[in-house]
């Protein structure tokens, strides 16, 4: 975003191979893309500049509108939890308690009362609100999100966006007076990931049924996207958590229902971590030369750059801003690149920033009333008539979409490849793919047997699918035991 | 935003003088009309549930247009900041220190190699990386904003919006190459504050040059905009501050400048809390009755009410459901109540929480094809042709914002009174109303007559007005010295 020095600058031409060096591409892209800043000197916060930031923001807007067409309110509870809260769940507090940042302390030195957590998570901020705000099965359904920061003080190294100690998501909370109603919920968030992630965002995900060991703390069930990195780990985007009437419990979160008694109700919530789906999507879009912005997303959609030779500047400046205009006027978002670098410097920035479309024009265009259009995704020119150009403009963007979105998808079914054997999952791991094995079970019966391939294997079981149905045959590699169930196993962030 | 026991609950009549009993009128509407709940346990600290965040989220959706419009990007930097960071200036660490939530720990008692402060204000997070950032003529001005929450440990006594220990506010850092352009931000700031704040908020203010000894920490000059709330205290709303280049030298932003010289840049930064801001807005605006949203800023600006008569329910629904489509699609925010409330309850309950239009359609109204119109600024009634009901809503919708900021405008007017001697300036607070005064001076050597005023009056100068040009004469009622300045006195939050 900045203009210093542009000429000069000889890093702009970005150059690394994301499939053999990943962890090298994703550093270097953070830092010459501005997405964020690892010189802030605290482990796992970094600042975002505008780039990564606008996009996320884009990110959030699009999930939000969803959430709100589907009856969810937006709300803002503090940033801090009283340590009692915490407390007022065993699991919970058990899974969550090493990872909190503590204030216990403000101004010179005087000492609060009672210690107040960085919330890690929202459950106990806002259940003990939803207990006072809840009488009556008319309250019902709640369902109510924020959009927030996250802190969690990460043990392993940190990476922005993919593991950083605070992060931005969005936590929706809901209630209901039935378990079935709950369970509706849960679906309905896996479809709003569907829709969003996969279609908006094109990351593609498996959906999956986490097994009991790896569930949120506290809840009955867990269902988890995944989706592949390039350096063949998986990672978990968005999940969503059936809670049973478990927090209702601790919470006294209760109501009177139609029959006038009073029962506990039932709780779901959902957690779309937009910073780290964000870093997720510009690994699985990015290519050698940079990031690739889906059009949806990007900040500017469009970056126009006037091919300027002196005699003819104003002419040409004058008809990139009414392009700029007309783009602008349609509702697209559109920069007009007219700092005093040259046009190939420009070229080079903007397809290392991603930017989806780029305009060109100069004085021969300007005779023939045309500019020429070039796609980063594909990384192809066109000439186009300027009476079309607005039309045009929107049918790239949905084809630069779907092409993004159909490259990435062909790459993860590609990697899940059936096992039957250890030696097998072992030589997938290896290769950095998926394993779809038979597996004895994913209750807690199964945990040795995930143990023992964690140990001897080091990957993970991700769960069953819930996308698609799946008829388990054959038997557990580990036990031996007739399989129960199909898990995907993988090496995971 | 809550149906349950909508017919027994009979708190929804509300119905408190807002000028005799303000503090009973603003704690009581915060409860009842779902905008701030208090329960939550930590001093300072409250939930916004849907009501008050949605409105305010297209507060700072209307700011952050204008602030885009004006070249500003948004970023966002962490929440926490380095205790090394925050010592590097020292009159704003003096300034901030006394407020500042401290973490030191984490887990269970693994203490941090180095304090992080809650961010209280983010000049020290974001300045160490502008000197990171700028290093040529070419990368200013650079004009950025976040949008985030802020912790300050206020001692005084807490109230929801109007004194909080986390706000939420936009914050915007700027560099600039000279002072003359600094200068220049500082005013586009006033117009920003004069658009945004008076315009589409409709919040009167006076915009002030604060004086030397109430300044920001750290900063050259402080400019401020006051509005006066009903209990007769004046409120500070956007401040932007003149940093000069005391930050830069603190935090060695430097840069080459077009004569290849290495010199400091000139920085400024701009404070509108718009959680605040809100607190005064539906203070200022609302009534004996509840709230008064503006048109512009209400989370449902038309909310419909059907009329419902067993035989014709069915038909009327269909009806209002036409309604509530013809509007949503011409843009406006919509709300249909068909939950089983009687018609005069929802009146109630959408006249207490605001709502600046209702629509109420009954059989008569399809036989006829009209609607009723009520507007809540005037409390009156009109009949409306279905045809003309979308250009009604718009016109009416511009009318109201009209009709709340002037009415607001003229109170603010009618407070300001000229004094001269003490004894008038105690009598024009006593009366909750701002004193304009001939005062000797607003620097340095002016604080003991500040001081004086304090300790005698109780009133607090705001400053010397920079949104009209006044001409000091007399002199100042405490030293005797010729007047340099015309000063405002009021007491204040």
């Amino acid at each position: 975003m900045s203009n210093s020095d542009k000429k000069e600058d000889a890093q702009v031409i970005f150059n690394i191979s994301k499939e053999k060096n990943f962890p090298d591409w994703y550093g270097e892209i953070c830092r010459v893309a501005e997405l964020a800043d690892i010189r802030y000197g605290v482990k796992g916060f970094t600042p975002f500049p505008p780039w990564s930031y606008m996009t996320m923001d884009i990110m959030f807007n699009v999930l939000e509108t969803v959430l709100k067409r589907k009856r969810h309110l937006p709300m803002l509870f503090p940033t801090v939890i009283p340590e009692s809260n915490l407390m007022k769940e065993a699991q919970h507090v058990e899974g969550f308690s090493p990872q909190v940042f503590w204030i216990k302390e403000i101004g010179d030195g005087e000492k609060l009362e009672e210690p107040l957590a960085l919330r890690p998570t929202s459950e106990t901020a806002i259940y003990p609100m939803y207990s006072l705000w809840i009488r009556s099965w008319r309250d019902m359904p709640l369902k109510r999100y924020q959009r927030c920061s996250i802190f969690r003080s990460e043990v392993k190294s940190t990476r922005p966006f993919l593991r950083g100690r605070e992060f931005l998501w969005i936590e929706s909370h809901n209630v209901f007076a039935t378990h079935d109603e709950a369970i509706a919920q849960v679906m309905e968030d896996i479809e709003i990931t569907k829709d969003v992630v996969m279609g908006d965002y094109g990351v593609p995900v498996l959906i999956f049924k986490r097994t009991q060991w790896d569930k949120f703390p506290g809840g009955l069930n867990t269902y988890a996207a995944d989706t592949m990195m390039p350096d063949g780990k998986v990672i978990q985007l968005p999940s969503t958590h059936d809670l049973g009437d478990n927090f209702a419990r601790a919470f006294d979160v209760k109501f009177l229902n139609e029959q006038n008694e009073t029962v506990y109700a039932w709780q779901t919530c959902y957690g779309p971590a937009v910073s780290r789906i964000f870093g997720a999507m510009i690994s699985i879009h990015g290519d050698d030369k940079g990031l690739r912005l889906p059009f949806k997303l990007s900040p500017y959609q469009v970056v126009i750059v006037p091919i300027l030779k002196d005699k003819d500047a104003d002419d040409v400046l004058k008809y990139c801003r009414k392009i700029e205009s007309t783009l602008n006027k349609a509702g697209f978002r559109v920069h007009l690149d007219d700092c005093d670098a040259t046009p190939g410097w420009k070229y080079n920035y903007w397809e290392m920033k991603g930017v989806p479309l780029r305009i060109e024009a100069g004085p021969r265009d300007i005779k023939k009333n045309t500019a020429v259009v070039f796609r980063r995704d594909t990384m192809k020119r066109a000439t186009v008539d300027l009476k079309e150009l607005k039309k045009r403009v929107a049918s790239l963007g949905v084809d630069i979409d779907q092409t993004l979105r159909s490259q990435a998808e062909t790459k993860l079914e590609d990697l899940v490849v059936d096992a039957e054997r250890e030696g097998e999952i072992a030589d997938i791991l290896e290769k950095r793919k998926i394993a779809r094995t038979p597996f004895c079970t994913t209750e807690m019966e199964g945990l040795a047997c995930a143990e023992e391939l964690k140990d001897r294997v080091g990957g993970e079981i991700r769960g069953t699918r819930m996308d698609i149905e799946e008829v388990p045959e054959g038997i557990c590699p580990f036990c031996g035991k007739v399989a129960k169930e199909i898990v995907y196993i993988a090496r995971s962030y």
